[in-house]
């Protein structure tokens, strides 16, 4: 356990840092942004593509895989990563969030959340335990614990049962996790809920860092709420975490977002973003984002950033992709989300340059500048 | 014009051969199956998954092409090789075929056609020398003369009229590709029509073979008529083409399809099929077509064919993909589109070996006899 995240190097003027998870399935090297393959699938990105863009991990979730294929099927495949190829790391989200945010039919108790499918209305019931049990043997790399999520505009009643009910299936979690592994293959994140509320979320940072999770993160954070009270609120938090364990800030994936984050120490990211975009015809660019339906980019045959190392960049023009978004062509999708996985992993590349050079904090302001021009 | 194409070895008990088309794009070894790109782009695949397959030549459509992006953006990028960086070889269709069967509203008359776009209902008016005048433009590696396309029911007089015109067209697209072409890089293939009338198909075979033309095409088949109705024609009308140049049947590309027209001497194929049939689930085995949805391969672990060598049976299961498809992840169509043209571009090289091995009947009798088991 000791052993399974290294910092390597703090920034000088911000809590910014370089570190390392070290899974069987491959080091991680933190800070890193995990694509989201949602159904153990990137959204229109194969393995090759990730692999050429080094991707070392990427996030599943339980809650869509449990319903289809089923984890019985996974389990007869061999586990998750037999199952869909991808031989790296995979962080399976416990479900808590899609339960509380897909299904309009949910019943909370103290011994987990019953809910109706999505695909068919049948009725479930997940306890903290089924969860760990259940991502053990898919194989998942890095399993979340289930919590329950709030609303941004929850009232305090709700946020308080809610964060109890989180810590008490973190413990239970745990509990769970140290009866049931055989190996460290799989790791376990505890997860910070609290709300808005800053005495509650001081309490469960405490509490979650008393435990022996291999990893933390922030729950219940990026849900609708302004960019500043997720700032603010992340900033907060971190500081009575653990700092020992890696930080992962959870459905957070936006340039900016990301800057700030690490600022405040978080080390992993997850987001729909890049993928989700893309289909909608979006690109990052240093400059903002773009928005490949624009007419201006009918002649454009220029990449969608020169100095982009990218696949699709390296390949491609706006002009080209622009044709293809509209004529509604699949590899539109494919060229965007390469491109837009791509941008993120190259933002976190010069983010870790500019932490080694302790440079961070002026090359977040340059960055942030240039995004927001 | 000697050098443009070569036949290398004829089967001594029917019909098929095997040829070299020298282009300056790269040499298309036949027979050939061209992947569909309709839009410049072969739909969930890119090109890199084309070369790996060893593809030389896509098919793309001016029809299309022209409605969207338009001819002016294609010229602007520097021809269809630059503006889709494809760099191989590109036939174009002329888009005949699209105006005949996409437009509700169209007027033939002997100077060309009159058609309402699909996207915006905006009037356009084809004549052969235009049609000629931007393949040229857009540098097709082979152009497709304007032809006029029946259905397979029409009666004798519509057939004869279409016949005519379209003989007219390929003399006027011959004089028009002789006025305009600067070089050899972009080569002229005729079309024969001629619907379901013997003697029309004779007497069109046989003028179009007096031209002056690189290849020769045969229109209006495949096109809702029965498949013996298809391959009489096919085996009827290519005893009065010209030998010497390659034959290229429009819009078949099944794989018993593609064994019969070959063993009548037809040496290149595009159909939409490979890459239509995926968005479907549909995947071709030598068995037969399979199809994905199917409940049983929800834990079938094996790839779609266990022999396959293509990228798809390589790397995934049918569960997985039967998973993918479920879900509507724009990965199951990458997946089934790669084995789909490989399982048409591996029938190919079979039956090129069973050619030189004088083997080719009884290679196909035993692929039609096992496709249909």
């Amino acid at each position: 356990m000791k052993d399974y995240f290294r910092i390597l190097k703090k920034d000088n003027r911000s809590n910014a840092r370089i570190g390392r998870i070290n899974s069987i399935r491959g080091v991680i090297e933190t800070p890193v942004f995990m694509p989201v393959g949602t159904k153990a699938s990137v959204k229109a990105v194969l393995k090759e593509q990730l692999d050429e863009m080094g991707c070392m991990i990427i996030l599943s979730n339980l809650y869509h895989i449990y319903l289809s294929p089923g984890i019985e099927i996974i389990k007869k495949a061999g586990g998750i990563h037999k199952f869909s190829s991808w031989n790296k790391n995979i962080l399976t989200d416990s479900g808590g969030f899609q339960v509380f945010s897909l299904s309009d039919i949910r019943k909370v108790k103290d011994e987990g959340v019953e809910f109706k499918s999505i695909i068919d209305g049948s009725k479930h019931f997940f306890t903290p335990e089924k969860v760990i049990k259940m991502q053990l043997e898919i194989g998942s790399d890095i399993m979340m614990v289930l919590d329950e999520c709030s609303t941004f505009d929850a009232d305090d009643k709700t946020i308080i049962d809610a964060s109890r009910r989180t810590l008490k299936w973190a413990r239970q979690s745990m509990e769970a996790y140290e009866t049931f592994k055989s190996n460290d293959a799989s790791r376990i994140f505890g997860i910070v809920q609290g709300g808005f509320n800053k005495n509650l979320r001081k309490y469960c940072a405490e509490s979650i860092s008393e435990m022996n999770f291999d990893g933390i993160a922030l729950g219940g954070l990026s849900v609708g709420e302004s960019r500043m009270a997720t700032e603010e609120m992340i900033a907060h938090t971190s500081q009575f975490i653990d700092r020992k364990k890696p930080l992962y800030i959870m459905g957070l994936g936006d340039p900016v977002g990301i800057l700030n984050a690490i600022s405040s120490g978080v080390d992993m990211f997850d987001c729909v973003l890049p993928t989700r975009i893309s289909r909608n015809g979006s690109a990052f660019t240093k400059s903002g984002k773009i928005n490949i339906k624009n007419k201006k980019y009918s002649d454009d045959f220029a990449p969608i950033e020169n100095d982009c190392t990218c696949y699709t960049c390296r390949n491609y023009s706006k002009a080209y992709i622009k044709h293809l978004h509209k004529n509604k062509e699949i590899v539109a999708s494919i060229l965007l989300s390469v491109h837009n996985i791509n941008f993120l992993f190259d933002l976190i590349k010069n983010i870790k340059g500019a932490i080694l050079e302790n440079n961070f904090m002026k090359f977040k302001k340059n960055f942030i500048d240039e995004y927001r021009s």
